[in-house]
């Protein structure tokens, strides 16, 4: 028995149209969105540009280098668009990521989820191709595991320890000096390269206000120049002090000891970032386009062609002072419409209604109206879709594919 | 300028092994689970035939058709497993799945989302390949673009309109006689096939008890009757009465003036039907398989490298007597371990703990260990996926691929 399943995506860009064979339609560039079959993932090419330039500006004036978080954008496409030709350092959180960057020569690569066995000859297959793949651990266990790894192999893995700075998710606390002590004896005596300390202030993201953000982003520095100190007082030479999350890269005032920055969804930016106050909603880059396929007038409903499939489940609004529900409507050309915002949201359909109990939906958005939802979550939107269509003042510029998977 | 981006998932299935070049890793058939790279999507192929099996013959005994809801599966394998060579009726929520399920045969479909004016074209095209595409609409507005549609093209296109039973989303309350019967007359006059009326009880998901659940079944029976028997009464044929929702299939007592039934999650089951006691646990299907690779062992959190990205966001047990979180976690044969779920997920990271307190993870799950996690929603944790690892016995025995978009 042989079974042979193939299953291609081919996007062919040339200057007057794009043939999209695996959506089974063609594309003329310069489309307007109101032609486009939905749902579809929007991709605001300036506003994404801007976006990155912004950030990258304010890092340098602070002499930090950024290391990109590409689980976000997860797109060939999007990479050569940020970077151009430079070879910019990364951050990944699947060895798929890895694997796909690497294809444009971005190879200086850390893999920002702690290290398990069954990954290991995977990552030593990529660092064997080139990739200068960095692995992260927090516990004894895995740098013995890594230290018996590097024997075997002789490849002197680059490790860098996780430091908890907010108990939000892994590392070591830094104030457990004898765990991080004893993870740096058992890397360096295994053969193993400690490349440095890593953290990440995911508690920023629940944070209440600007203060809060800022004083998470102090808690976050001081965290892991605490654990670069230690390290460094016993010998070890701790190249690399990185730290990582879009609010406190936005808001922190103090990088002093600190020599990369990790975000990754400030690329695109989301509702989630704008209740924090980190960006505006006319500074999101992405929008799923979608069609009005049908209302309860009664209610004040308007039922949408795109559901969670299209937008996700994710509800990381929902403990914001502005609840999203699974998104805020915009118009056709992006304009926010006040209040009208994603209710329900089921595989394929979703219901939009106003908050403010509006109900002159039907005759405000008839059946085939085109609409545009700014997502709460980018990277979990974008994660629901297989490529981008690129748009420049509101018309189809390219396609973009994406990639999903580990 | 050209640019060519090629996207290829080649998976061979031969006598003693699977290699996949996706993935960049060979698996030999009869692979115990733990030698997986993680996190990936397991099908246990038995518990899914059993499924299907049952309530294909509680079905048949009220002599009632099934009309599978493909939204759950969205493989060809998994419909070749299921159906064999049988062409049965099947439903589908986007013109892709439609497309697919062509491919082997499955052309007697209900597009089960609303129609709108965008997707005309495609529906056309899929018409004219030889797929009986049956559409929704639940307004003369829908009615008559379709009548429209139908003069330009000479394809007398086949509709249901769409009721509403429950308040939960779209369709028209069978008390709305007028809309009801204008929207026929529309369509028969613009020379559309009526084919019948169709409803889904979306309001039965959230039901507290079983009583809920039949009664939202007797609810659905009653509104699509009362649909169908006001236009026979006008003269339309109305041959089919289509009903569908898991839950109501599974309790419903009295199917009379019922043509079909279109339930989808059945197939693989989930932690949302088992808390509505349509399944039980040991009936889940589908499950995560994922690796510890840390821990917070004060806080008594085991972390795994599925986050929402291999489960979705989904929370649908939230609002049940046991909440679940992001799912409920199995050993890697797929025993339920008591009380332990995924308290939270980010995007490659769950956080595992128990929810009696318990606090002794690091002993019982050190890193490495290999675990399953039930899904709160089948649909939408299979969706995170581009494959399923069909396993026998805990042994992997295929791969099969699956699709997304639309």
């Amino acid at each position: 028995m042989c079974i042979y399943v193939s299953y291609v995506v081919h996007l062919f860009f040339l200057p007057t149209f794009v043939s999209k064979l695996y959506f089974t339609m063609e594309i003329e560039k310069g489309t307007a969105l109101g032609s486009l079959e939905t749902p579809c993932l929007l991709l605001d090419r300036e506003r994404m540009k801007k976006n990155f330039a912004s950030l990258e500006q304010r890092l340098q004036r602070f002499g930090v280098a950024l290391r990109p978080h590409m689980k976000t954008v997860k797109s060939l496409d999007v990479a050569k668009a940020l970077f151009g030709e430079a070879k910019v350092p990364i951050t990944v959180s699947t060895l798929k990521e890895a694997e796909e960057f690497a294809k444009i020569g971005l190879t200086d690569t850390v893999y920002a989820v702690g290290i398990s066995p069954n990954k290991l000859q995977r990552v030593q297959k990529l660092r064997a191709s080139g990739i200068q793949l960095k692995v992260i651990l927090d516990s004894v266990v895995q740098a013995q595991m890594l230290a018996e790894y590097v024997q075997q192999t002789s490849d002197p893995i680059q490790v860098l320890i996780e430091v908890d700075c907010d108990d939000h998710r892994a590392g070591i606390n830094p104030t457990n000096k004898k765990t991080i002590l004893s993870i740096a004896e058992v890397l360096s005596s295994g053969g193993a390269a400690l490349e440095g300390v890593l953290t990440h202030s995911g508690g920023s993201y629940s944070a209440k206000s600007t203060a809060q953000i800022i004083a998470a982003a102090e808690r976050e520095q001081k965290a892991i120049v605490d654990a670069a100190t230690l390290l460094r007082k016993h010998g070890y030479s701790i190249p690399t002090v990185s730290i990582g999350s879009t609010p406190t890269a936005y808001l922190a005032h103090d990088f002093s000891g600190i020599t990369e920055v990790r975000p990754g969804v400030f690329m695109f930016f989301d509702l989630h970032m704008a209740g924090l106050g980190v960006c505006t909603t006319s500074d999101i880059a992405i929008s799923v386009l979608t069609t009005v396929v049908g209302h309860q007038a009664k209610k004040g409903w308007i039922i949408v062609d795109a559901g969670w499939m299209a937008m996700s489940s994710d509800r990381a609004t929902a403990g914001q002072k502005e609840d999203m529900g699974y998104g805020l409507a915009c118009n056709e050309q992006g304009a926010v419409i006040d209040n009208l915002t994603m209710v329900a949201a089921n595989q394929e359909h979703g219901i939009l209604a106003f908050r403010d109990g509006r109900k002159d939906v039907r005759q405000r958005f008839p059946i085939g109206t085109t609409l545009r939802i700014l997502p709460n979550h980018a990277c979990a939107t974008a994660a629901q879709h297989q490529a981008y269509y690129v748009i420049d003042d509101n018309r189809v510029a390219a396609i973009w594919p994406r990639f999903n998977g580990w």
